[in-house]
């Protein structure tokens, strides 16, 4: 049995609502994040790392949003939710992926996560939230101009690039960053909002 | 033919590396920052990005280095460079990978590029330079603790984990990280600049 931890507010939505999504039998531990639980040794086997997601499978564990994503959708082929047929198609999937946890996310997580890159230094931790809100704007623009190729990201095809994209873009509000000003991202939003699973996990979260 | 775009110092000698791992035709264009070339309205039809590395292909336009490693891995499977047969080995590459780009590659970053999160502010860049070695140091005692299967990354097979990671490994130095303190990566290093490609290319990037 799949077992994903998670903890509400983080990118382990993604990875839940993918798994909703497939509709497979799995597990979702929450993470009490109040009393850091994810910090604890017990949690720190599963994930050294201390973050979530995490993702326990009969072969072993997996972290990182965009290997975990990959995984689910190869172990259910049948969902049709990465070309991996497609060489190119799938290395286009994977680019976009990649430049959302490695740039979009990490935009983002100077806002509340400074102190992974400063030490007690509230001058600096302020200054780098300053910035948050036009380095989000800045990334969106570049995802609305030039990363969609229809009304999914990889095109007519829903995939799991949409589930960590709307997983991304869940966190908009809370970066000052209107999704009004990006129409192809408020529709995408939307579009996302009506699938069942979509709503599911969402409601769960902010429960 | 393939056709890859790179700066000396970057993260691309991780894609140049491969194409000469892998020997393939295939073209390599420096661009000169020193004039920001990769600013440059010509380049940024390539990769709106304005980064390195990006490749073009006979199907389209790659950037992002996950994505382009696994791409040139799949189109010559002969090489063995990745486990394509073994969804979950390919997970465990791929959360290698995405841990690389992610939080190493970015920790690193904020040691030159502390602008991409903070305007304008000299104290808040020196406080984020400040925090680039024992971020950097923690990367690769988790790397050396967790992440080796073996002689090479993924056990007895050399994939692009390898190529990936010993590009990141060249800046341990300038981010004032002594290999010496990590053992099997030092030992990774020494293995990897054995192999005639990378030593070649590595000399390429220096001259």
């Amino acid at each position: 049995m799949l077992k994903l931890f998670y903890n509400p507010g983080s990118i382990a939505l993604a990875s839940h609502i993918l798994l909703e999504e497939i509709g497979c039998d799995y597990e979702a531990v929450r993470l009490n994040t109040a009393i850091k639980e994810h910090t604890k040794p017990e949690y720190l086997k599963i994930n050294p790392k201390g973050r979530v997601p995490a993702l326990i499978t009969d072969d072993g564990i997996l972290s990182e949003t965009p290997s975990i994503l990959v995984y689910l959708a190869q172990r259910f082929p049948e969902k049709n939710l990465v070309p991996m047929d497609d060489i190119f198609a799938f290395a286009e999937l994977q680019a976009f992926n990649s430049y959302l946890c490695s740039t979009v996310h990490v935009n983002h997580a100077h806002r509340m996560r400074g102190t992974r890159w400063v030490d007690d230094d509230e001058a600096a931790i302020e200054a780098m939230q300053a910035k948050v809100q036009s380095n989000m704007e800045d990334s969106y623009a570049l995802i609305e101009a030039e990363m969609f190729s229809g009304s999914w990201v990889m095109g007519d095809q829903f995939t799991i690039a949409d589930i960590y994209l709307f997983a991304l873009t869940q966190w908009m509000e809370g970066d000052n960053v209107n999704i009004a000003d990006f129409p192809k991202l408020e529709a995408h939003r939307h579009a996302m909002l009506t699938r069942p699973a979509v709503a599911k996990i969402v409601a769960e979260h902010a429960g």
